[in-house]
């Protein structure tokens, strides 16, 4: 039977380097790994849950925009985009499904440019610091909400 | 049989008038729907769960420090304290049983003061913007830390 | 006859010391003095006042939450609260009374940190500068906006 | 019998379009209404009260240094030049009698160039946020401070 | 037949100088020249455009409330006024017709102090660094607006 | 007969959605009429208006680029790349086309961060918050500086 | 003889006061005692000294435009408007005439506001703290300055 | 025979957790040793020494108000509420005995918001970054302030 | 014999104008000249150095994540990205290669926002100001790096 | 006859390479040249005259230290030392003779850090912007001083 | 016996003006007293204490490098050069010895520029407020960390 | 063969104790190393290399004023007075030869108050965080730059 839900798991610049990237802060899960655990949560909560990753500010713009009639959700880790990118803050407020935001790490207890999320504003809720758990929070949270639409 | 672990939950000032309180920015669920919903899931994840509000900051410290030895994590929803009570956050870092932050809205999305956590840096993770299931989510996070410990 | 209406005066911390405490800056009159003009303007205009002064910001808000059905308004002099009692803040928000904020000095022409009245936006109006007389002109103006209801 | 006391009200730029400007804000009462009730109160209390509108900081000077010596207090709403008329500011410190600053709405839940008023280090006291009845309390407190000399 | 439209082009301080002051920033049209583009424009597009012009901030308010009602709609450039001026900022928000602020240069390329505007947020759009022939744009923005209306 | 002169109009991201994407602040034209008003213009004018869009700030770089010599100006929409986009100031300071900044709806009325353009200092001059209109005023302002050269 | 040159002496607001305004910070001097200072330095060297005062941001800069041709020189106490007044500031640079800026007290031994001079980078000198002498500085200052011309 | 002098030290939040509560920061001194030593000074100085530690801000003012007539002077340790406790601030200028502040570690040297004691214009002197000693020698320049007066 | 090392020389968004670029500022050597000396630099030195250049942020940091195994060490102008890319900085502190700054001119010596590196903290040294040759300078720093290793 | 009164006129750190150090701001006139000057005024003035330079500031607070007695004011001209020497700001608040602050070029039209004088507030007064003849000035000015004193 | 410790007091800029030097602030006893005290103080418990003192930032520096191996510790009242001396704190961190900060008056009591100390971040600790008897105070307080050792 | 060239390299405060001074962050090289390999550099280069060191502000100045025509460049590590030292930028500024500004770490990744040079915007280029090679490639640098004028 074909799922009832589509989510869309998006991971920003250089997390296709987990696991090997900085293991102190980020832990030694890879990617690959956290996509299975969501995929996996999917096929358990009869949710379809698609993984993308992508270092460029625009193909994520791209990905989202193509996607947002698609899908009835997104789980966002935007890496250090979270700090600057203006232009995805407007793509969440321009597309019209709710988006989670999600950090491995928790960005408030770094350096101070992390501390400002600029999408903080626009996205629906956001799980920081809880590890690639915090992905699986993440979908459990959004799945709530779609539910309640 | 008597549950394997033990968890604080901790409501900051004028979480009490949850449901009663702006309910266009906290819904309209009260506490005690809340406390009830984190109770069941301790029941359902073997997990006892205990319930505390405060007006009092110095009371909020005095039961984290009592509870320090008999729990094995906290979830904290600290209110307002959570833009300027640096003796929580002090508090958080003198006990060893890690917290999980949690918030109804999106403290990002709102006033300016509200998009500082001072006790951020010193929690394990933490959740907002997911309404009273944000609480669920933060047990199963922090059961999930406990578990690894 | 009972008095129609009901309102609530509320000291903050150190106002207990008034007449004793830095006359140069609040005067000589004693709290208990302006608790005596407050209750008797409460007599000449019908109106029951009570009087309340704590020092902890707890206990503030225990009361504040406690009147908040049995009072038609308040009239808070929050002392040094004003300044960065976010708790308070949402306790004035969260009740739906009117409160109006008095301070006996002019915070404005002090120091840099008494400029700025974290609870201003959410108070209904403010007297400040005028002394004493200040909680009459704050019950007045209460009195106005309860009768406007 | 001549009126033993005589006070100014001075209202600044754009007051004279109460009523009609930004009605949310400022509410429906007219300067000429507001006047009227102040007038009315100065009659009451053997209190001439002489009123003036104007749009140019130059003609507020001029008018607050020729009656400085003809007045026993001023009621100053400066409008928009309390945020920035450092002009004002010197004037009201440079004459004799004191001021008390009355605004309709409650500038510090307002923008952020609204929380700043320049005129309040210099001024006796201020009221704010009561609307047409502060004008009325401005007067009150400012008896009492006359009285006092 | 007479206009059917009416537009009131303002210029603030020093712009009576313009030809002469600073030539290298302002150019060297003069303000006479460009208040005869402007009629030659309303001729054209059968709009009657009255100039004016002033050094003082409140004899533009006086100007701007007096055409409040005889206008469709504004043309603002308030020379060095639009960098501090609230009181002009409070004046376009209490009248009714839309405003569009112009400016021969472009203040973000000048001094920090020429890159706030705080009549921006109020204004209906605003031409900037394209000269003298700003203004018939403006003009013509303003055209548009008045016939959506 | 060929056109005699070359504009190129950009658009930055998320303006694809235009129509579609927050309607109370961005209208409901769509990009691909105001393209269509775009060309029009040049039509009405003999200049050929070529239109573009990317979510790319490296592709909007890289078409200003290769552009640079087949063109006598540029009007650029750079949504929330105005805001961050140095590498774009860069660019338009690099290239020795003028370029003519547009918005449609007034940025400085809007948050915070939309109040600094960084590529303001660059740009030949801006017309902001007069919607798609905007775009055929830039064309008009842009097509007199080319003919001033 | 009639005079070789003519220097213009501008008092701004508040500055009429002089003498009975805060004596301890601007002495007993009056304006007028100044203003004779001022002319009998001006009948020993041969200079013609004009003097005007106006509380009026307009009319000081009427004044300044209107003798830009018939004066060599100005002193300018410019008072409050020393602070924010970039409309005199734009005059100063808008006219050919050196301006000396003169302050009775050292502003920037006085309160934060008083310490940025908005006219400081476009005066050709300035001289504080040094009293009514102060203006004679000025003049002298001022004539070395239109002598090497 | 009894005391000459009494002198009251006060342990603000988290200073009972001492020896435990991170003591790589503030070493393995209990707070109950620390008290031994301020009592064992007090002895061979003939100096009754009470000791007070409490978590919460309303509970040390009622405390330091208590005693301000029954002490010559305060040792005090105000844990975080040093960074933010106006109110701490207030009651310290409100009673008449000297305070000297005390801090096991060096604040300055850690993280920012601890770099700011906003209790330390109105106490009589400071120590810190000594440790335990530091209460010692605070007691020692507290006696020595006693004595002078 | 087949180089020992391998070096890529990475060159951010409009630096392929360089020559044709601000000449005043970057100097009239082309980015292809500055590749040259580089790769001259590298046969002389043993070294193999590769040059790469994109306008695109996600390019480079693909280009970073792909040679990060490959090379021992990169050179990296980062033209504007180096004031606001923090995902440049995230991928710099997470591949395992050292990377040095150089920038053509001096950024310190130009405007505030070419003052800040938010690069700098990961890179391994920087060199700047000293024009093409400073890649040179960069490469022997490098090669010095890496020998230590 | 032997003079009445002695001045000492100190010049900061780099003065002495006056004429020959950024002469299109400092001026071509050397510091032995301002020194003949002012030596020359002190004996039309019957005022003995000394000149002191150091790059040193040690050096300057020794010689100022030194003369304390033997002048009855002082002309300085900190230099750079203007922007940040506290330790001069305290000399001048320690001794008790008057110091008049010199500066040739008008430090508020440069730099920002040159905005700022951190002995301003210390200093009987000062001269700036007016050339090497502000050292004639500030002697005249300071020569006033004296006299009332 | 020859003492089994030396320790170094070092006086900043000024601190030879004790006494004479606003005593209002630093009080009456000049430095030899103080010097005096120490010595004493020395004698009493066996420690050799020098006394040095320097106006010149750059002799404090050669002295405390000079006695870095012949001292234990250091007690240092840096005057004005602890508000911006990097080089002095550069100092303390490069040397193995402990360094106490004292300050004789309270400097978070006075201007805001003294309430940044550049040094406290690397010094083992700092008595100020306390007069003369800091002195004392620092030397058993450092005593006891030397003694630790 | 006498060397054609001279270039001075200089040293600032507490750069005599590299080797000793904080090893993990300066390294293990001392001063008089890194002075014999830039000699060593000189001779291979016919470039006459002379060193200097001072802990003083003062005589660095003089150095550089007496040595400004005697050699073609220098090198200079300003230590700490890097940050704070605008007697030193102004120094650079007024001499006419190019100084190449070199620090042995990477003061962007360190403390916020080592983020900026105030000698950075009059330097010829800078240098920094490679260690004692940095020297040499200044010194590389540097001669480029003489050999182009």
């Amino acid at each position: 039977m074909k799922a009832a839900k589509r989510i869309l798991v998006i991971h920003g610049p250089n997390l296709n380097l987990l696991g090997e990237r900085e293991p102190g802060i980020y832990g030694i899960t890879t990617m690959e790994e956290i996509n299975r655990k969501c995929i996996d949560w999917g096929e358990e909560n009869n949710v379809q849950v698609e993984c993308f990753q992508s270092n460029s500010e625009g193909a994520i713009l791209d990905k989202m925009q193509q996607e947002r009639k698609s899908v009835q959700g997104m789980v966002l880790n935007a890496g250090a985009y979270t700090h600057y990118s203006y232009a995805l803050r407007d793509c969440i407020a321009a597309i019209s499904v709710p988006v989670v935001e999600v950090h491995l790490s928790n960005p408030q207890a770094r350096e101070e440019f992390r501390q400002k999320s600029v999408i903080a504003p626009v996205v629906a809720g956001s799980v920081s610091g809880l590890g690639p758990n915090g992905y699986v929070l993440a979908l459990e949270g959004l799945k709530k909400i779609i539910e309640k639409k």
